[in-house]
């Protein structure tokens, strides 16, 4: 039952406890920042950092160059880890709660037999633990550098893992057919399919008029993430901004359902009302 | 929703596909079977073992000397691990997807470890997989071997983790004043505080008289897991064997829930009905 209450957004019942079960505070912690020329190389470094390094590989951030420019421009400390310029850059950690695990040499290890394999065009080591927040720095301010660059259309979307290279492809070419000149920014964690898919409007473009096509945006970019069976919501939930998008990507059973279970837990329809259904 | 579903029992819906996530084959396991003086010993060593070898540490399973006496007694192909007898042991089992971790040093690390700080009296590495196996044989005959030796009442409960060795302590007092000459064989998973609390019959005692007792040994021993704040079906369900216990440990809110819950996707009690509710 708790699991309802996860993303229930508080319209079925209010949380008033929580046990949590808590991990160890990882004493090892390497990162590298990683220049590479598409997501196809991305995923393929993914598949091969999970497969070497299991539940070590603790972080897996995908970035467009534009972002990592964004940042550049506007984010105060961020400077570019990588001398020259790559197309996309992957933000790779891994930790260990042991000190038992040659964690430095694993990464060495996985980005030596990516940089051979040619999915890898550079990558550099931290150094220490400020080099580690210094990337994180880059990655955590992806959102926040959009905004001067003006309006910027949202989607919070996931897609089966192995589908994240050829959704980028197909919605990236989409929205900018759509809004010609558009600087699509989509940054997130590869590993767990998540992608937060944010479009920057054109250079110069009138920012009320750009932001007005936000419904038309999304449902375009909602219609490409339906065709690989994935989510319109992907980690932020449904809330009010979503909730009239939600009978589009459920069927009527499964909304009939949400209903029920909604019902059976508030009768009277007062918990935060006007959520989610 | 899939939650739900997950111990529904089959009462809340029909299960026709599932989506299914893979992890790799381990390519590096090792085991050991550990002597130990008792349960307070056990959960040292585990909180020792999962502090070094956190994910990696993908066995931990506890088990009285009574039930490996029983194993030697009845199990085809059982052999005693250690030379020495020991009052209790653990299957300790350390596995990773990945070629880089030093799987087998780690695990002599950790029972150095423990050697050295009194946790352990003596221990046996597993020199193939075949060993492995070994150990792993006479885990798994623990319950069948009860069999030979007469009735046996039997309890599928959890506690927090960290009080598993008082819950042991209490429980075993209490069925032993409860039946004198009664054998209590508990074994499991420590990690998940999953405990199968298994009681033998006393040597020569009448079997029919003895599972007579069941339902009243049940109600002391889950009445010492509701002190813990624990859980009287831990792992096999409620089905119909304990449907009638349910409401002696949920509170009426939560029995009138999961009955609203139920009506929900089942208003005509059609699902796999007498089940749970």
């Amino acid at each position: 039952m708790k699991q309802l209450f996860i993303g229930g957004e508080g319209t079925l019942g209010i949380i008033t406890a929580a046990a949590l079960k808590l991990f160890p505070r990882p004493k090892k912690l390497e990162a590298a920042f990683v220049g590479l020329p598409d997501p196809h190389a991305a995923l393929k470094l993914f598949t091969l950092a999970k497969a070497e390094a299991g539940p070590v590989l603790t972080g897996f951030e995908i970035m467009p160059r534009v972002g990592v420019e964004f940042c550049l421009k506007h984010l105060e400390g961020a400077r570019d880890p990588l001398e020259g310029e790559h197309a996309w850059y992957v933000l790779m950690e891994l930790s260990s709660g042991s000190d038992a695990f040659p964690v430095r040499d694993l990464l060495e290890s996985i980005l030596g037999t990516a940089f051979e394999e040619g999915l890898v065009e550079d990558a550099a080591f931290a150094q220490n633990l400020t080099q580690v927040q210094d990337f994180w720095h880059i990655r955590h301010g992806m959102s926040e550098v959009q905004k001067p660059e003006g309006g910027s259309i949202k989607h919070d979307v996931s897609v089966p893992v192995a589908s994240i290279p050829r959704f980028l492809d197909e919605a990236m070419a989409a929205v900018e057919s759509f809004v010609p000149g558009c600087r699509p920014v989509p940054f997130g964690h590869i590993g767990d399919g998540n992608i937060h898919f944010n479009v920057s409007q054109p250079v110069g473009a009138d920012k009320e008029a750009y932001l007005a096509r936000w419904d038309e945006m999304n449902a375009i970019v909602h219609g490409i993430v339906a065709g690989y069976g994935g989510s319109i919501s992907a980690e932020h939930g449904i809330g009010r901004l979503k909730r009239d998008l939600l009978s589009d990507v459920k069927s009527d059973i499964e909304m009939d359902l949400m209903r029920r279970i909604k019902t059976a837990f508030d009768q009277k329809g007062l918990l935060n009302p006007g959520r989610i259904l």
